[in-house]
């Protein structure tokens, strides 16, 4: 993933505000979440399905920038006391932490609005009837029946009760269906038809959960000090997850299994796909 | 303002989610902010800028109703603890209060996340550089250098000694931008050109600061009850308004001189204005 990620950082820089005047604090706390060695992995899956449709990579950067943004704002917001109550996010506070409750609230409003701000822009695509496709789609996916859906869902569950359905749903809403734009994004940008949109969100689809999975495996198994942030919340929570379902060996078979799935609904696009098809086998790496 | 108020409600209603399943609690926290019975200045002011270009209601209706979600989660957003704390919003307990603080934080995003949809969706207007137009404007007046950068400003109040210039530019982002935005929006869904949209951003700014002023007049003398909120904070705090700044009659001297102004900016469009004209003048009434 290195490859592209400098590009990426050069794009974030030169699309956020800046911290100027009285009001310096908002851009300062916007840059310092974005700017806090994540791994750019949503900004990967645009450039990569774009590639598929001949879209080249100084064109699908804003968007991976727009989609960066917003999941920057949903970290921000979900790391509040009054949600997860996180100090620590990839080893460093949190922003709220780093500036104050007020601030972090902000920064986060602040970065959801520049993803559409950037997403509207004529250098975004050439074409406004593509930008509004990329408005609408990335506002059902952070919206309430997706990204945000998916946080209430968690923030109910360890009173809940869910079963496999709910925890399906669950992370298919949080985390899904912006990996599912992502994907989609690059079939947009590349004016492909409506079977390709389909066939990147599925691919998406599957890695994302893949991704939950192993995700969820780092938090049940590691410690805070190889995860950057704190672990073993979840089961301390009583919340189902994958692995309270499936059993960690179950969790890990599943996981495999998607991936190899996700790899397979890319076959059609031959080795321009590779780097996007070694993907999720990559991730589920990350936790041996 | 009533003639148009049923369709914006109606508007309100069709645009947004329902709430269904364990995330329904957004949704229902959304319409719990937004039908709070406000008075829709900011529909009203999109409906009749974009009537002085012969742009129906049925069309600007979409990009009203968007504008009425970004204020509504602006609105919820700054009533909360971490904010400015407040219990009581038109008289009823404030979404936070109602529902809890993470409840509130995520129907907030929720909101702002929905304008954009509302915004890029084709049935708010055939052309997609319009939508475009919509979208970018509004993430511009909503965003750091907007609404949000004054609400920073305005937290930074009490200890900032501000002095004329900081006030108006604090007040002109704070809540001068969105209305700015409002009329811009009319010249914009009828695709007039650069002159008229400048020459509605006036009259959106010399409103909005006399709007502000009689807002300040209504904090510093009027009761719990008239204003259906808490009042006498900003003196409280010890932050500078205009009413610190000129005196309580000279202010009032201000926001009738301003509302003269904004008024005198639409006499090119006859008859057809007067609606907006007498905006100003009745909502200066409002504090009699």
């Amino acid at each position: 993933m290195v490859e592209a990620a400098g590009a990426v950082e050069r794009t974030l820089e030169a699309v956020l505000p800046r911290p100027v005047g009285h009001h310096g604090r908002v851009p300062e706390a916007m840059r310092y979440a974005i700017f806090a060695g994540g791994k750019r992995l949503r900004p990967f899956l645009v450039l990569h399905s774009a590639r598929l449709f001949g879209v080249p990579d100084a064109q699908s950067l804003r968007a991976a920038a727009a989609i960066e943004a917003l999941h920057t704002y949903s970290l921000v917001h979900d790391d509040l006391p009054a949600m997860d109550d996180d100090d620590l996010r990839r080893g460093r506070p949190t922003t709220h932490r780093k500036f104050d409750e007020a601030t972090a609230i902000l920064a986060g409003d602040a970065l959801l609005t520049v993803a559409f701000e950037i997403l509207a822009g004529r250098e975004t695509h050439p074409d406004a009837e593509v930008r509004c496709a990329l408005s609408l789609a990335l506002a059902r996916a952070g919206g309430s029946d997706g990204m945000i859906g998916g946080q209430m869902m968690d923030i109910v569950a360890p009173t809940a009760g869910y079963g496999m359905d709910e925890v399906v749903q669950l992370q298919r809403m949080k985390t899904g269906a912006l990996f599912e734009f992502c994907c989609e994004a690059g079939a947009l940008l590349g004016q492909a038809g409506p079977e390709h949109q389909a066939r990147l969100r599925g691919f998406a689809r599957d890695f994302g959960l893949a991704f939950q999975i192993s995700d969820d495996i780092i938090d049940a198994t590691g410690t805070a000090e190889s995860a950057g942030k704190a672990v073993g919340k979840d089961q301390d929570m009583g919340k189902a997850t994958l692995i309270s379902l499936h059993g960690l060996e179950g969790a890990r078979a599943e996981a495999r299994r998607l991936a190899h799935q996700a790899a397979a609904a890319l076959d059609i696009y031959g080795p321009e796909a590779d780097d996007l098809r070694q993907l999720p086998f990559y991730l589920l790496d990350r936790e041996s």
